[in-house]
């Protein structure tokens, strides 16, 4: 614990390094990484959550070092924590992306961050929510949040940022790549990358008429934009901001922390069940399980059961 | 139960209506999937399960048509769950990929499914799990779970298939993708789609390189194959079933009962917990969570003592 506070201290002071190491303890999602957390929680709140989300290569990592110059221009200064699925061959990023940030890397303003989350106890979305925590109660304004695909850890990292901005590109062959995905529910705003090259007009069309399509309500704004030209950089970065001012912050905070809960709770609640006697239980029932004895959800049921007797409701 | 005893006998006739009507219970999630999911359970674990992934895109289910037609040719039934993210304009996949399949639609032999998993409760990992179930014990002999990007939910279902196939295609830029994507790992075997293409020689080259920098144990068959002309369909085939008869099938069985288990047991104590009178008190400590006056962490811990005291444990 004092080690905790002592790494907080210095996450408050904005200290590299100190961030560097907050990273690290909340990757690996270990108790410090509770206790640092708890610490830093007070010191959170503040910062812009973004998350930036879209399909392998449609330019996130270009669109975000381009966005993160902007906002640098104006002052603020930038966090960034990127999801990506981790190779055991390098132990994290592999090659491209993460280069194109160097540029702001002499920057104390700017951190970024390449989450290696493989292995993460309680999760990517756990690890990012707190990687986005230490970023934010280190002071900066700014924390993007980029994800990588899609699936349920993106939508709970999309459930845990202020603003969802979907990412797609022109032409990728298949028009309605983000619908597909499943993406539509979750944005706030679209952008099309690589502005610059031919079909981006016809992508933002597209992307405009199948959104209308599908909706009653009105559509999220869709916008245009070049990392490699920087021409509709700055309307990104007001429309982000406008965006921000838009919505019930509290609203969201409220149901934010009502997901982020019910996850934690329920990882804590089967920690606490494996640790008061149920692990050689679990270990008995898969085997139990695998040899076609017993269904898993029975088996669940009987574990339940066992480390918590419905007799013993302690709750008034 | 009567129900779920009544259209768990249909399923396990083979009749192609129980069939769709067990996946839309299983997609559900709830109460009934669970009782059709302990009713079929005995009649599980013939199928070989193989698991299908790569990005969008790569051709993974023009690939899946033209296996499953060799094992049609082959005399095996073919049953496949497509976990395609679901958007809200269609309520379902949206276009293309699944037409594709339709050739194959008429023969009973067949049958293919995809998934409309937002929302279900277990998420998505379950559903495709219970899904792949309900197929197995309809008598298809070899049953494919499609997945689509990467993340816990494709990890989830990787850990519970016998056989992990990644798909890749040539020349798709970044000639590392999977690697990058993680799922190398995972990885039973590989193939490269459109082996028709120019570029496909090239990208099982890159692929094998990248695979001997990273391992020190053998690296997992890299294959080619075209959907279009149907080269290297049945070689790859083959090698599936090759590598159902190397493995070591009941231990993989009691790691993925292992870790299902642990999933439906996380959410049944979260659930019960829930129902004895943590309600409330979630949405009470998620307000402070909100209102910046108590960390999650915290938060967590105050519900787990609360519904479930430590002096109160019950496990002998």
């Amino acid at each position: 614990m004092p080690d905790a506070t002592l790494l907080a201290g210095l996450v408050l002071g904005g200290d590299p390094r100190a961030i560097a190491r907050a990273l690290t303890s909340v990757e690996r999602g270990d108790a410090a990484a509770r206790s640092l957390v708890k610490e830093l929680f007070p010191h959170t709140g503040r910062a812009q959550l973004i998350g930036v989300t879209g399909a392998a290569g449609v330019g996130k990592s270009s669109l975000i070092s381009a966005l993160t110059a902007e906002w640098r221009r104006r002052d603020r200064t930038v966090g960034v924590v990127a999801v990506d699925p981790t190779s055991s061959i390098t132990g994290g990023a592999l090659l491209g992306d993460r280069v194109r940030m160097e540029s702001l890397l002499g920057d104390r303003g700017v951190f970024v961050r390449s989450m290696a989350t493989r292995g993460a106890a309680g999760g990517i979305a756990r690890a990012t929510l707190d990687a986005a925590r230490v970023l934010d109660a280190a002071g900066f304004q700014v924390v993007l949040v980029e994800t990588i695909g899609v699936g349920q850890d993106e939508l709970a990292v999309a459930e845990a940022v202020e603003t969802v901005l979907v990412v797609e590109q022109p032409g990728a062959g298949d028009d309605v790549q983000a619908l597909k995905a499943g993406l539509l529910e979750i944005a706030d705003l679209f952008v099309v990358t690589k502005g610059d090259q031919p079909g981006a007009d016809r992508a933002v069309a597209t992307l405009r008429a199948t959104l209308a399509l599908g909706t009653t309500v009105q559509s999220p704004p869709i916008l245009m934009a070049s990392a490699v030209t920087n021409d509709g950089i700055a309307a990104l970065a007001d429309a982000l901001e406008a965006h921000l001012g838009s919505i019930d912050r509290s609203a969201r905070a409220r149901a934010r922390a009502h997901n982020e809960l019910r996850r934690i709770l329920r990882d804590d609640l089967l920690r606490a069940a494996l640790a008061r006697g149920g692990d050689p239980d679990l270990t008995n029932a898969s085997a139990m399980v695998a040899a076609g004895e017993l269904d898993p959800y029975s088996a669940a049921e009987k574990l339940t059961a066992r480390v918590w007797p419905a007799s013993h409701a302690t709750h008034s």
